[in-house]
């Protein structure tokens, strides 16, 4: 018998070294080309956390042959709702969903924001009729769209990106870019 | 020749239905083993936010042959300090961390939680002198280690792992399984 080799530092069941395969999904839906470094603030969009059991995996600065290098996320067994696509289409500006059926791209959709924006965020100007009456929905313009900027209707305070990715992302949150 | 099928809601660059491949990494740190769920703690953990052009991919609740379920996370260009292992040992204690070094694990080293452990947490008791005086390192013993639990060398209380999750992920965050 010739001696068994030791291979202490490889593990035969996964060669991480070379690649991470992440397991074909059946079902779900596939964001790809997010803005480099957005991939938490769309799973935070979501909700997800990993903790409920969610079948996750996202990808950060990855190269690109359209963006140079983006973000991309992939979550099993769901579907985004418009809303959810909506409030990504904020901090993702050129985001495109793939929702995947039965192992096969059922529907492309690239992102688009809208000339207008409702009630996704408040108002940055704390006097807002909308921040200080209730039953009133936020309406904005889209000023710029890369990164989104808003301008309120009622009161024409701009709204900057910073503090649409706070709102977002909640106030505690510091994963956007500063 | 046969027609050519025509397959409009597939994208030829990218087949993102099938299988999503992340990048090799000639030089990084494979966490894998992550307790399920606990990858963006991870993340985390490592100031890893992807604002920084940190090229990063993460997978959560996938399949491991040993755990059940599983969380991974691929950090690219950079190898571990024993703190932040140390930090990660408090959350993931079955982790195992793969150092890649031109596109090979140079070492792998499977996480351990120590009998003992200084100054990575705060004792839960505020009243303790490790928090009370200022120049005192806290020290605790590991009561349990998964999850991590532990007992304050000074005044014997002890410290929950949702108060170490909490300390390390910093107060507002509520990445941890509750």
């Amino acid at each position: 018998m010739t001696p068994k080799r030791t291979k202490p530092a490889q593990t035969p069941a996964l060669d991480v070294s070379k690649e991470l395969r992440i397991q074909k999904i059946s079902a779900g839906t596939v964001v790809d080309h997010i803005t480099a470094g957005y991939a938490l603030a769309v799973l935070q969009i979501l909700g997800i956390t990993g903790a409920n059991g969610e079948v996750v995996s996202i990808a950060m600065n990855v190269q690109s042959q359209k963006l140079g290098k983006m973000d991309v996320s992939k979550v099993e067994g769901r579907e985004l709702t418009s809303d959810e696509i909506n409030r990504i289409a904020m901090v993702a500006p050129n985001a495109t969903i793939n929702i995947i059926r039965n192992y096969e791209v059922h529907q492309k959709q690239r992102i688009t924001v809208p000339d207008h924006v409702e009630g996704i965020v408040r108002c940055a100007n704390p006097s807002c009729i909308t921040n200080r009456e209730r039953g009133i929905t936020s309406r904005f313009a889209v000023v710029e769209r890369t990164p989104v900027t808003l301008r309120c209707n009622y009161c024409q305070r701009v709204t900057s990106h910073d503090n649409i990715i706070a709102q977002l992302l909640g106030k505690s949150q510091q994963l956007a870019q500063q």
